[in-house]
């Protein structure tokens, strides 16, 4: 077990961008999730279905979208690679007052798109969080986590239920 | 109780980048923490003490450092605004293989520095995850939340502990 | 009537960020549009009244307050400023199936807000354009024009009307 | 007639980046065109021959150029893609006192370069008036417009003249 | 001498951006240079005279100018700061076959613009590389270092001269 | 011998980014180094042994290996290409008080990664000077320039020793 094994860093522990030259281009899918906790007030604002709602979950989608094409700029480790589909949803559970987003993000290419599909959960997250933060200071964004993968040599993954 | 509570939307539900022409610029500060589940194999790769853990933290705490400075592009309705200080640091806690990132962000602006402090954390977390993420897929990136937070009309703000 | 007329040039036709740091930091407010012929085949999905035009405006309004905060990356010689306050909005004609795009923007500082007003209306319309094209490639963008401005030395500039 | 019509909405009016992953890489190619109407004394500076024009048509150029390459990071709904080929022109009309700008990029690749080629003559005009609006604030940027494509399913297109 | 002597390091030797949030906003200036050594073809070719030397200075000018806004995009603990100007010159010396490029970059700040300066004739060196490359491989970037720098509590600072 | 010798220049002296579609793509591999000269004080701070160094190289090294990725977006006249692997070391050199930085930049793509590499080491180089400016303002960077190229229809090309 030697610092070797996190393929980001070299065999003294330096970062690099892992080579992946060797690597096949295939078709590869990622989904990602996150819960946002509104409470019941920003959850009452946003979904009530009295008022127009508005642009928040438009906002929120594209925010998710263009940051899934930002994960380059982003994250310093990572490939840039070209994308097929990004496609951000929400789901609102209006038991727990929150909303759940999920993201998924296809291409082809020699590294996968979890990056892509997490990073893009959190900014649409972020940005929701954004517009509710005046009327609510206790948000809280919660289990960003990889739903989904496949493609490449390691094949599917699948996050097993009773998760969290 | 109408739309425009929301003060990102008009009183129509469209998204505006909201003025704050009339506001003070004051010293403002703002704390957040994200948790990142690693589990015992990625906890004991960076945290083990045998092993040059090498870059991780520091590559992690560039990437917040770095995205606190971007959040203008990210969230497409925040202000862009001047920052003064940024910092990120790292507590692991080895009962729960995990570990808390902190970021504090001060500026004399116009506007708060939440989503600065927010996204620094989550971005911070998501680097972390993409170093760990071959070791380990089942990483969770939980709980990002504003821990406290000062400066304009609103004054001081502070999570209330029990919280998560 | 020498080269120098262009401010952003030097007398020897250089291209330069001209020198602002002799200039008042004063309130600031510029008003641009753009009208789009949509068709009527667009203009009918669009507004048609029928159909969920969902988030057409909206994705267009959001790329067009965020390319306001792009202004220094995309016009070379511009100076980056703060923003105070940017809003873009839709205004539909039957009559023409076309859509005219305002975008008004603030900010106090030492430099107008006229490239900022210019380029939201110019990238909103793109992008309302690019959702639009696979339905009608022959829409065209028309007078992208600065309506309205105020503040610093030069004061209040209003566009005639009859125009173009 | 659906929302549906849209490819970058899908049957409920959510914006999604298309799935592009079926599509074959042709080579394909694009090309926009803008008239800049200067008047009488910005279109004297920069074309009148008596002076350096300097930088002017340089700027602008590389300005479009590089707006060519930011197409993802500026409309939401776009794919990155590789460019092969942008080339940038402008062509003086003494008569109107105007400049049309015309743009040419060519890329082996899943979509189209539609919106590269229109938002590089955007910005190129944006760059140009942005030189020239201290001499003359009435300037307009007319008929943004595509001029030609090819390459993809549905082959050569090319605006009908007498156009708009 | 502790590591605390970096200011961008805390004392356990962390990275941050330092508070700069008790400094004085006053005028500051930096002036920096690089020497490109081109060798005889590629001088000729750029400063021969009886070509076009068309848009090679332009080309380099403006992306050191659009280099200089990115400093806090490219440096990970630069603070983000307004620019009140930025120019950007070559002097070519046909006894070395070599170019001097200086940039001057002034604002108003609570820091300095060193950065800015060494930034842009880095960034418009490397653009005046890329497009002599093809013509001759061995061009060396020289000599990129502080010339001038004013504004601020260590006031002026003057590099002496038989320097390197 | 006319300013088409230029590639990045049209016949008429005009920028534009260089058609690239005839081009295969292979493997390729460019490696560029500078050498940063730090001095007796700043030398001994970052590699003296004592203290810690923290982040000072790591900092550094992401710095260089995000700037490989912004190339594109920097250089006016650059292709975007993926990049396949970056790695960025350093070489103290205690004779001399200097730091040699070097890149290696590896992709399968039309176009070579010299200009990646080049600016690795460029902005890495800039990143270590930003942290040292504080303990010593006369820091030089040198000799930013290519050591090896392979792929393309050039081939391998290798600078020669006895410097340049």
């Amino acid at each position: 077990m030697t610092a070797g094994t996190f393929t980001h860093l070299d065999d003294r522990g330096r970062a690099r961008m892992v080579d992946v030259g060797g690597k096949q281009a295939t078709l590869r899918e990622a989904r990602a999730s996150a819960r946002i906790r509104l409470g019941e007030k920003a959850f009452g604002l946003v979904f009530g279905g009295e008022l127009p709602k508005g642009d928040v979950l438009a906002v929120s989608r594209v925010a998710g979208i263009m940051a899934a094409k930002k994960v380059a700029d982003l994250i310093p480790l990572c490939h840039p690679l070209p994308l097929h589909a990004v496609e951000v949803t929400f789901e609102p559970d209006s038991g727990s007052w929150s909303v759940r987003v999920v993201a998924t993000v296809r291409t082809k290419g020699v590294t996968g798109v979890e990056m892509e599909a997490m990073t893009a959960v959190s900014i649409a997250a972020l940005a929701f969080y954004d517009m509710c933060k005046a009327v609510e200071k206790g948000i809280v964004i919660e289990s960003i986590e990889l739903e989904y993968k496949s493609g490449g040599k390691s094949g599917v993954w699948q996050r097993q239920p009773a998760g969290e």
